[in-house]
């Protein structure tokens, strides 16, 4: 194969406070020649996570992204080339990789996908969205019928998908979210028992009114100011699952971590509380059985996915940024190249 | 049985900042008659726990205390007299009651003790304080061969046995106590492989020194500034167990919540912990396994128990006042009548 050009998005700077579209910029370089072990994929759909945000300032799953380097999500894309024991050309595969049109990867690291549906549910509710949401709501949070349910940013990527499986195993949900909007969409098209609007002035007495009885399970992908209200409000035994902590992504750094919600510990203590993160590939053996959940609970309908789709890879960071600022219900993609599907 | 003086010392007042003897009264009642479903203990010894101290401004797993009312806390003592399908007169039994003489106890609530040892082990290895040590550590906290466990309040009653239970699993053990004297008693008589004195000037730089390759297990007995400083450095899937929060007891009402420590949620999401309260009742089926193991480990010499006996009910408040100071190793318990063993 002839040298083939590579539109990348890569951070310009590190970002400290609010992201912004000057904080990426775009450059194009050459795909190097493939090793033994590596596969070339074409980009068709790069997902725009929160956690895009988060490693920009901090070590997480992945190595903090240095200025220069490209941002690692989810992407959907075909194989163009690899070993013979790997793909064939033209299988749609899921890696993680930058915002790029060519990304090389490991072949250990690229996993093929069903078709089933439009090819971004394997970004989103069959990819790592919906393992986040499964195993955070199922496994971590072991909601059971009858809980009370409470999901933060439940109007995002891995919230509307949470606050759903929550239902569907039975338990009373509500949605926190910054606009009535989407709250009007998630109890009137994603069968939320309640929602509540963060940013009115009466969030605190709605919320206690909404969780008068206690909350079994708080799905978090907020903290700050968020998870400070709910702690109080936790049950005896409550868990709360950590899947995200978007208040703090523009502010926090490795070495300058913002001070943590009032309670902790006593409240832990008092009321046996459990407060965990997790990964999802923490629960790698399980994969198989839940991505077939998944994919029945959204054929039968009972899952609904929301996706909000920008076109081409440059408009990335700006989809990012709205994101971010709360702007975008659902989980959130961009189209980098031809979906042959 | 004609009506019986009853020695009590009750709450005086609500303590709002640093507890004082002030903050107790002893009053003199007559023991009520019994009920057929109750039975009457005479107390010998009472224990004097932290938890004593959080219970007069918070509800816990026992309702706040009110001014004139007795502090519950675990108790050993001998059967009076109670319905014939209770325990016999003399029996040596443990139960929850005030500090006082006589109490009137639920059958259903009164657990006899195997004689073993000195009786105040009841109220201390083989009893909640054992149960706490024992379940936090092995089923909240999970520690396996090889972790590395740090311990707050190392030198109190459960921080000992708790420290001790988790170089018994195969760890490396790390106390965490406000003097060097106390850190040298962990070092030389409990094996602990290293201590921190938290009132050292370089306590930060201390701490990261001894979890220098991260701590899998953190058991906190304190909460606050101790708690803040530990989570940075909890290794990836690290366990918070939270079994005490003495560092916000003087400070916290239920009304009034300290600020948490910093880096909650974002190290919970970044490093995948799980910070966890638990109660000793959620572990009852477990309590005799635990027990006959705690009472072998006793019995071999590799679990040893230290405890601080305060002669007679009176000197109960300020045995907790002292406790709470720092000033004491080990369980804390007080004399309050003759031991007939």
């Amino acid at each position: 194969m002839n040298a083939t050009l590579n539109h990348q998005i890569v951070l310009a700077e590190v970002p400290l406070g609010t992201l912004g579209v000057h904080h990426f910029k775009s450059v194009t370089t050459t795909v190097p020649p493939l090793s033994p072990d590596q596969v070339l994929i074409r980009a068709i759909y790069a997902q725009v996570p929160p956690a895009a945000r988060a490693v920009m300032t901090n070590t997480t799953a992945f190595p903090q992204a240095q200025p220069g380097e490209g941002i690692f999500t989810a992407v959907v894309g075909e194989v163009v080339e690899g070993p013979a024991a790997g793909p064939a050309a033209g299988t749609l595969v899921t890696c993680f990789a930058g915002w790029e049109d060519y990304s090389v990867v490991p072949v250990s690291q690229v996993r093929p996908v069903r078709a089933l549906g439009p090819l971004h549910h394997h970004l989103g509710v069959l990819g790592h969205n919906g393992l986040a949401a499964y195993f955070g709501m199922l496994k971590v949070g072991r909601v059971e019928p009858g809980d009370t349910v409470v999901v933060s940013a439940a109007a995002g990527g891995v919230g509307h998908l949470a606050g759903q499986l929550a239902r569907i195993a039975g338990a009373r949900v509500i949605g926190i979210t910054g606009s009535d909007d989407k709250n009007r969409t998630l109890e009137e098209e994603l069968s939320f028992s309640a929602t509540v609007n963060r940013r009115s002035a009466t969030f605190a007495s709605d919320l206690g009114a909404a969780c008068a009885d206690g909350a079994n399970v708080f799905f978090d992908n907020v903290g700050g100011g968020v998870l400070e209200a709910m702690l109080p409000l936790m049950a005896a035994h409550g868990r709360v699952v950590c899947c995200g902590a978007v208040a703090s992504y523009d502010t926090a750094q490795d070495a300058v971590l913002a001070p943590g919600p009032r309670g902790i510990p006593l409240l832990i203590v008092n009321n046996a509380l459990r407060i965990e993160g997790f990964l999802t590939a923490d629960f790698i053996p399980e994969w198989g059985n839940a991505l077939d959940q998944l994919a029945a609970w959204t054929q039968e309908g009972q899952l609904k996915t929301i996706t909000k789709v920008w076109d081409g890879l440059d408009a990335a960071p700006a989809a990012l940024v709205a994101m971010l600022a709360g702007e975008n219900i659902g989980q959130v993609v961009v189209r980098v190249g031809p979906d042959p599907t």
